[in-house]
Parts: C-alpha cells; structure tokens; sequence
C-alpha cells in the first residue's frame, strides 16, 4: 500500500532482477516503490502488469509519463529500444515507446549505447552517465561504473567516446559461490592489506590471474589462511587485473566512480593506491538524475 | 551386476564426483566398474559401502589389497592421507589405511603432494605421474595434466621438483554454463580457427581477459557471432592466459600432455602453435599404470 501522492511524472530503473520507481514532481521524489519482477523474470505482456502493480496508486486520470531505462529495452524487454552508436551523447532522445493498454500510462523507454570494435554494448549506465554529467557540468574525463559487468567510460565534451565492459563482478560471484573456492572465502568480512598486496599482484603480474585464483584454495588447506583475508584478495585479484587491463581508460585521467557506495569505494581506494584520486558518486542518485534529465528534455525539447 | 572374476588386487581412481574400479591380475585387467559415489556426497562411514557396492561379487575369503588414489584421501574423505611434500617422488610409500570392517578389504590410499612457495596441492595427479614415468623410464621434462584444476608439473631424475594449478577449466564450465556468456557459447561445436586466433590473443595480451570475455556476449547481441566460435574463443581466451603464466613451464622443455584424450589434444594443439610440440598420454591409462606402480612397490618393496 503506498501513500497517496499526486506525482507529474515517474521515474523507473528496470534492470534484469529488479523494479525501482519513483513518484516525482519536477526534481523532487514525492514516493519510491520496488519489487523483484526484473526483465529477466518476464514475458513481453507482463511488463505492464508489473508497472501497474507499484504505481497504480500514484496514477490519475490522464496519461502519465513514465521514464525508464535499463535492460527493460533489451530484446527480451518489454520493447526493444535499439542502442545508440558513440560516439554520441548518452541522452539519445529517440525513446522507444511499449504498447500500453491502460491509458492512464505514457512510457518512454531510453535506449542504451553500443560500440563497434571492440564490440559492445551498455544499458542503464548510459543514464547514469547522463545524470553524473547533468549534476557536473562541462565534466571531462573517465567514469567508472562498478557492478556486475563494470564499465569504463570515456567521456568528452558531453559525449560518450569510448567504452569497456569488464565481467569483474560476476566472476567475483561465481568464483565466491559455485567453486571450488566456496570453501575458502567468506561472504563477508574484509582484509584491506590483503586486498591492496592482491591489487599489486595482479597489477604488476596480470597473467598469473588464473594461477593466483587456486593458490587461495591452497593457503586455506595448508595454512589455514583467514577466510575474510582470502575474500578481500580474490576480490583484490580480479580488479586489479581489471584495473592493468583498464590502465589505458585511467592513467593520468580525470576519474569519477559511479556505482554503489561500498564497491565504488573498493575501486576508488583501489585507484588511490596508483596514484589516480577519483570521485564518488552513488550510482542510484546518478540514474534518478538521469531520467531527470530526459524527462526535462522530454517535456522542453532544446 | 559383474562378471565372476579373481582379481589378485583391485584398482581405484576416487575422485570428487566418480569411483571407478578396475579386477587386475598383475597388469592385466580383468573387469571394471564405476559409480557416482565420489568423495564430496560421501560421509566417512559411507565409503566401505561404497566401495563394496562395486567390487563385492570380486572379494574372494582372504583380504583383497584395494590401491585407491584421488580425493578420498582428502581430509574430507574416508581417511586423511596427508599430502608428502614436493620435490620428492610422486610415488610416497606412506599410504594412509582407512579402518575397514569388512575383513574382506585391504586398502591403502595414496598420499597426495603439497607445494610451500606458492602454496599448491595435488590428489590424484601423483598417481597419473607415477604412471606416465613407469612407462617412460627415465623421462625429464614437464607434465602438464589438463582437467577442472589444470596442473603443470616439473619432473626431473624421477621426482616431482615443483608444480602449479591454474583453474582453467573450472572458470571455463562457470562461465560456459552460468554467466551471461551461456546465451551467446554452445553446448558444443568447435571453430579451431577462433580457438587459434584466442590463445594468441590471450597470450599476447593477457591482462585483456576479463574485457575479452565480455566482448564474445556483445559480439553474439551486434552481430549474432556463431556461439561454436564463441564457445571455440572463450577455450582459446581462457588456456592462452594459462599458457601465458605458465611459460617458464613449458617454454624450451620437453613437454608431455596427460588427460582426457579430447582436451588433451586442444592443449597439445595449443602448445604446437607455440613451437612446443608436446607428447599426448591418456589420463586414465596413466592412472591405472600409477596404481599398479603402487601395487607393485606394496608388493616387492624396494
């Protein structure tokens, strides 16, 4: 049951497990709603359901404009919002607009960008790039946004140049859950000397990766090694060998790191360690600020 | 159900997941059976039974000798046989004996090796390098033995001088089968060419994987890549990064390949394309020639 609030407009992150929305007038949540009902879990006709079922409440009787991005403009989604190719600007205005039956409901769906070589592509972090550069005017330089599939992103006069996706954060999940290192690391707990010497290994030693993974198994079985000390170098060693393949994105660059509060300061930490000062920004508020933007432009085209 | 034989002694690779069992008479083998019984769904006082369940229509009155190797001499297993540490001889006499209450069973399991600096541990492998230099008598060079938990192994005048276990195939099922990379890598199918091209991209650049690892999912989504190259370059990615740190193993040395005769192969090919040709030797066969090894010493100790 929500409150009942009478918002202009509604902001939506539709990712690949989750459903995040917010009941805003202007620049100002007036109520935020979530639920589990991600991309992945749904067919073309149930996206409509799932919006309904979190902002039913906040609708009157005219269309209201629903603003969202992420993997709901997969092929998979609800519509597909084809990508944008940079070099461009991460606000593509050509939204893809679903079919809605209830005409209470006017969603714009932002598209997300792709790269030809190397090949790639991005959905959802095009907004928060769009929301960092919204909040830091005339910013030049590198964003960094950590998460599952990490990006590096380089970014110029308001466009988007440039960018690479890193598997750091899924494999940090399977390697910590599903092998052989699951007896050996711990689900939580943290060693920060660990890390940083992991950080220095794989830096300066990025091949040896795929050895230095089984040596945490190793020093669990011959010398009982703390399980928070191997959790942090694991950790350690995956972003590091992200971070030497990733030097040429950060070395003597302006860098912001966008993303969620403890990761980023993992990875901020992790580039204060080479030199490199970065700035934090929460990722959620980033992608708030970036539907901001489109439904700004949406409603005063420039 | 298994044919009447008389074994004078019975064989056992004992591994995580599979117990197979072969009836010898000296070399010869007279029968072989298997199950899926492996040491990590076994607790202690269920290996006998275990075990019986395979080989009971074998025992005759007296006690049978049962030479086991693998994982069921892990701590976890039916009796720690503690690791005999490296460089010595992969055939260590000091067989750990589990409590049988079948006075029917005599068996004896093999030690594994343990490595210092870096921290590294084998079960099983011992026993397929036993076997693999009692049919190349006098054999110096490096045994590298393909499989879940890759080994490369420097053997010189007989004994096991160091070692070093890269987790190759492990992340190769991880990413294969979990990741977001199983939409876009079949099940099977080969592109040898893309094998080729992978291990020299890997081993050019090895600190790239992570981000060549995501580029095979946005290659399949902008240009619908065939997932039998995919799945041909994420093998190719994967063991050239091994093959890089690996290097001081196997480059200018004599190099024999021990496993599985299909992977074995793929690493021999690798290696070929490095100027490494290398020796292919069936994993199984060795395994069964480093038991009969161990028989042999238990029988006529030296």
């Amino acid at each position: 049951m929500t409150d009942k609030v009478t918002p202009d407009w509604i902001a939506a992150d539709w990712g690949t497990t989750h459903l995040r929305v917010w009941a805003m007038q202007g620049g100002t949540v007036l109520n935020h709603a979530e639920s589990d009902n991600g991309m992945a879990k749904l067919k073309r006709d149930q996206f409509e359901g799932a919006l309904l079922e979190l902002i039913e409440g906040w609708l009157s009787s005219g269309p209201m404009p629903v603003i969202t991005c992420g993997m709901v403009g997969a092929r998979q989604g609800w519509v597909e919002a084809p990508y944008a190719s940079v070099p461009c600007k991460p606000d593509h205005s050509e939204h893809a607009l679903p079919v809605c039956v209830d005409p209470r409901l006017h969603v714009r769906v932002i598209p997300g960008l792709k790269q030809g070589a190397p090949a790639d592509v991005m959905r959802g972090e095009e907004t928060q790039i769009t929301g960092f550069l919204a909040l830091n005017a005339g910013w030049d330089g590198v964003i960094c946004l950590p998460g599952t599939h990490t990006k590096w992103v380089h970014v110029s006069a308001g466009e988007v140049v440039s960018f690479q996706t890193f598997m750091t954060g899924e494999q940090f999940g399977l390697l910590s859950g599903s092998s052989v290192l699951r007896h050996s690391v711990d689900t939580d707990g943290w060693d920060k000397s660990a890390f940083d010497e992991a950080i220095n290994d794989s830096l300066s030693r990025p091949e040896r990766l795929s050895a230095n993974l089984f040596n945490l198994r190793a020093r669990d079985l011959l010398t009982a090694q703390p399980k928070e000390v191997a959790r942090a170098r694991l950790s350690g060693l995956l972003i590091g060998a992200e971070l030497a393949a990733a030097r040429p994105f950060w070395l003597g660059q302006q860098v912001a790191v966008v993303g969620a509060t403890a990761l980023s300061q993992i990875y901020a930490d992790a580039l204060a360690s080479q030199g490199v000062p970065a700035t934090v920004a929460d990722g959620a508020r980033m992608t708030l600020a970036g539907l901001q933007a489109a439904y700004r432009q949406v409603k005063e085209p420039a």
